[in-house]
């Protein structure tokens, strides 16, 4: 080979507060390749079946992958993982941002961090360096100040800090981790790990600039790809609005989540949406290491109620949906403030908004009562009931103690019915995508380890219209509807949740990578090998992909997660109320048997169990004989 | 898409003596792309369940693919298939030659032969005219005869003819289809599905040179092609020697068949080895359309015993084992005159060879005796015996009646313990690999749907030392040992299986082709999009390979082959009585359970069945609703 991959992993050991540095060797990169491939490796050598994930047992695993690093739009992403405290299966939650580049430039690929910090602490890795410090001065401070503190302490105006806020502390179950307050690993309840191990963040920096195997084929593919950028469709269109440019046409195509999945049109989407978001609130953009497309949104606002720092990140679309039109709120500013505490306090803003949902709506089905809530009423579209119940959670008082702990437990503890309105996919409140308008999502949402997630997912737009040629390389298609629930929109699904997948293994962005954005597979490829040096190809990234998958499903199996959690929610079955989707729903036994098909199709039995010969195959004979 | 593959497939009903031509859609040129895939095409849709394969009912096909005809080298081989009438199975057979781009220059991807012609007939088809000529001036004569003479009739000097020969006309179950004298599609019978269908040749003549989407990117590949074929060793061994170069290091490893398989070792390979053949009897190279190899040998002698003629090909590895060590034979001449023989009158050498080999050892055992042959002695060892022999077998005189139904149904006929030394896998003889020495052949022949075949599997030199790193782009290998049986084994097995049905897929020829030859993958996936304007990969062509040999297999499940047929011959789980392998032997309980890791590899249930999941993945749904 002409270029071999070195690299180096991190493992920190908090009880011991020891750290040793581990270098694979080339075959285990090619094999796990970075993302969703690394934490499936680490998750299951390291993490024991059935531990307590907020306990010191828990491994927590931050990682980049082989092209992180390198100057590419969309390229820069990471990942985290444990067992997660919310759904206790695999976790994994991306964000992007330059935490992940800038771990790279510091000497790692990835770190995996085990044990429990008799005291709060936080790392600080500077170029191979690493230290244990002390975080007694910053426990307790909201992300902002906890990333002006350590850069203050650290002396370090360019650090990078990964950090958890309060939430994160208390072990709220859905705690996110963010970086640089406009990126976040929301899903899955990192942030409750970090917090259960004692560890408020991780800085980074380093000037370890990324070595490639063929630097002018790499400049020459980021220039292609900027330029492709600016022109095509849906990248153009998320430069101008960012994500908050999909709630209209959501709304209009009449399955935009309205008051807990109840509706899928909301009355003030017009107030949410992008261009009213623009006019009002809009303060700048911001990206991600490399990135030409720009999608994130900086807000700001001096009106007294609702004040918007446009340090603290702007609401993205789920934010819109989750603590908008989830909740029957149609005030900007007030969603747009809501967000900004979640991200200051350090709670995912999608489980969040969906735990208020099911509040809200316990609250008017009379299950939740002002006993619960100590005296305050919390309706549907009560903005600053939102704002307030946010705070409450994020700190653990009052009902916000009840709230904290997700819908699925929440629900458990109230009884009273309450589970009627607890919705969640193995334990996980879901992304903002109505299952009744794209099938292919809701397979996702019940297919995913993580549960309910539409980073995991492939994405149903990606199989309409001329967008389906974008999947050409992995085989001819015809394009299909978003409502098919047949064993061809199976196929789609199963073919498209391997192109969707390379994005978390190799830390990718659903937002510039294929299928359906200005990236494409070939070109993809060629930046893999210009990048690695290694004479790769779609086939090998598809199998890795199908490898991380495949693992998760391992680990998942072996907490005993089994066919049953392959669900949906109970509204999902029941037909849309009103709009344009009036009358639709998912068939139950139709449902069945296609999760019956995507088990066979993946060669899984039927208790959806890897078989040998399916781990063999995907160069898996350790876990097929572990697991056996 | 820039450039649509635009072609035509001929439907011919010898029975009705009509032709039509069909124009399929992009979509079925992409699912099945050529060879095995067009095969596996119309052999399920066309071909009704337990039919005689020596009947009107079967249905012939040839078939190129959508690469065929343009002028890279190894890029044209052609694919003839039916049900077997030796294995009862799907038959697949490929050839190289001129024959098959010729086909394409006539107008057409494929030919669809149908019924039974009621007097002898031959094809004449010229620039998309068909004419369904009477053959009565040429049944009867040898394939040399038959090329002259229907050269002369068409007046059409450069014609290309595939034909059989006497074997073919008398329905020799393992007659052979030939063209030019020195390009053959051997295996599994398809001369005597054509002689069953009073089907003599079929000539073919066209000026319609192939399209491409990017005529500079394919010259360009061809360059670099032939250039490195100069230098990269296998494909410059090839040159100089042909696969007779194969013959001295297989003897020397230990695993060279001799005496129908009893040894591995024979004492008179010098003889037969290149370095003498190169002195005695080699004359001049020959190729095929547009390939710098030139693997091929044409030899003469004027010796008055064994006279050869330069026209009628030279003995390649094949038949120098076949007719040679395999019978104890050491006398080049007359194993050179043995071939040209079979080449005339149109046996497969293979097979050919194996039933001489099955009753030498049954003569020797006093199984036959000279009552059975007619006063004749077929000791191992006598070459004029095989000469006797060959023409006994194509003309189905004496003994030869027996013989020329195959090793399997002449053992049946002659009871007395001859199934012993009747080796055969579902019915077919075995190339000349002894599946001791490299045990991926042996799993190959095992799992080929056509019976052991050499040429539908994956070479164990693939996996050995450096060779092993043109598997990369397929995934990260470390090598493996020849005679390994492990889940290790099978992996590579499993994933070189896939490299190689590209191959039988496109019509490559597999001593060009990848994985170890001249060609890298990364440029043939260029190469096919080049030539077809598809966005493709090597994924998709991975997909669809697995897709041909699927089909394949619910073909052979129809006509009832099952788990038992998926074995190998009863030698190979003895020792080795002799030589470098001395005592090595396959054990049948591993075997077995590699048999098994391969179905649940593959997506198949325990009895060998492809799961509907496993159809529906390959985009099959309308096999699994028509399999069920």
């Amino acid at each position: 080979m002409p270029y071999g991959y070195n690299g180096k992993i991190l493992h920190v050991d908090l009880t011991a507060a020891s750290w040793t540095v581990e270098t694979p060797d080339e075959q285990w990169y090619r094999t796990y390749m970075g993302g969703s491939g690394f934490l499936a490796y680490y998750l299951l050598k390291e993490i024991a079946a059935e531990i307590d994930p907020l306990s010191a047992d828990n491994v927590l695993v931050f990682a980049g992958s082989v092209v992180t690093g390198v100057p590419l739009s969309g390229f820069n992403r990471y990942t985290i993982g444990a067992k997660s405290p919310l759904t206790g299966a695999f976790a994994e939650t991306e964000a992007g941002g330059y935490w992940g580049p800038e771990m790279k430039f510091a000497g790692f690929d990835a770190l995996v961090i085990r044990g429990q910090a008799e005291k709060p602490v936080y790392l600080w890795i500077r170029d191979g360096e690493v230290e244990i410090r002390d975080a007694a001065a910053v426990w307790g401070l909201d992300n902002w100040e906890t990333l002006e503190a350590i850069r203050q302490e650290t002396g370090e105006k360019r650090a990078r800090v990964a950090s958890i806020g309060p939430a994160g502390e208390k072990q709220v179950r859905y705690a996110c981790v963010q970086n640089d307050l406009e990126h976040y690993n929301g899903r899955t309840g990192m942030g409750a790990v970090m917090g259960s191990k004692n560890l408020k963040a991780i800085a980074v920096r380093g000037s370890h600039k990324m070595q490639t195997a063929d630097p002018e084929k790499v400049k020459e593919i980021a220039r292609w790809h900027n330029q492709r950028i600016k022109t095509h469709p849906p990248n153009a269109g998320l430069t101008k609005f960012g994500t908050p440019a999909l709630l209209q046409g959501i709304n209009d195509a009449g399955f935009l989540p309205t008051r807990n999945f109840r509706e899928g049109v909301f009355e003030g989407a017009e107030q949410l949406a992008a261009p009213n978001y623009h006019e009002t609130i809009f303060h700048s953009k911001g990206t991600c290491y490399g990135c030409a497309v720009r999608c994130k949104r900086r807000v700001s606002s001096d009106a007294p109620d609702y004040p918007l720092d446009e340090r603290f990140g702007g609401p993205e679309y789920e934010a819109l949906s989750g603590l908008g039109s989830l909740l029957g709120i149609d005030n900007l500013p007030a969603v747009a403030r809501g967000t900004q505490l979640c991200n200051l306090l350090g709670l995912d803003v999608i489980s969040t908004g969906a735990v208020i949902a099911f509040a809200m709506e316990c609250f008017e089905k009379g299950i939740l009562t002002e006993t619960d809530t100590g005296g305050r009423a919390i309706p549907f579209g009560d903005a600053d009931a939102m704002i307030w119940l946010i705070e409450e959670i994020a700190h653990r008082r009052g009902v916000g103690e009840l709230l904290a702990l997700g819908v699925k437990r929440a629900a458990e503890k109230i009884g009273r019915g309450a589970e009627r309105y607890a919705f969640h996919i193995k334990g996980q409140e879901l992304g903002f995508h109505d299952g009744r308008g794209k099938t292919g999502m809701a397979l996702g949402f019940a297919l995913s380890p993580t549960g309910a997630d539409h980073i995991e997912t492939p994405h149903d737009v990606a199989f309409q219209g001329d967008a389906v040629s974008k999947l050409f390389p992995m085989g001819y298609f015809n394009p299909v509807d978003p409502l098919q629930t047949d064993a061809e929109k199976m196929r789609f699904f199963f073919v498209g949740q391997k192109a969707w997948g390379i994005n978390n293994l190799l830390g990718l962005c659903n937002f510039v990578s294929v299928p359906i954005h200005a990236m494409t597979f070939e070109r993809l490829v060629e930046a893999v090998r210009a990048i690695t040096g290694w004479d790769t190809s779609l086939y090998e990234l598809v199998q890795a992909t199908e490898r991380a998958n495949t693992m998760a499903r391992v680990f998942n199996n072996r907490e005993g997660f089994s066919p049953k959690d392959d669900t949906l929610i109970r509204r999902w079955f029941e037909a849309m109320p009103e709009g344009p989707l009036k009358g639709r729903r998912i068939d139950p036994d139709q449902f069945r048997e296609l999760v019956g098909l995507y088990y066979e199709m993946s060669g899984w039995d039927d208790q959806g169990r890897p078989t040998r010969g399916k781990l063999v195959s995907l160069d898996l004979a350790w876990l097929a004989d572990s697991a056996a």
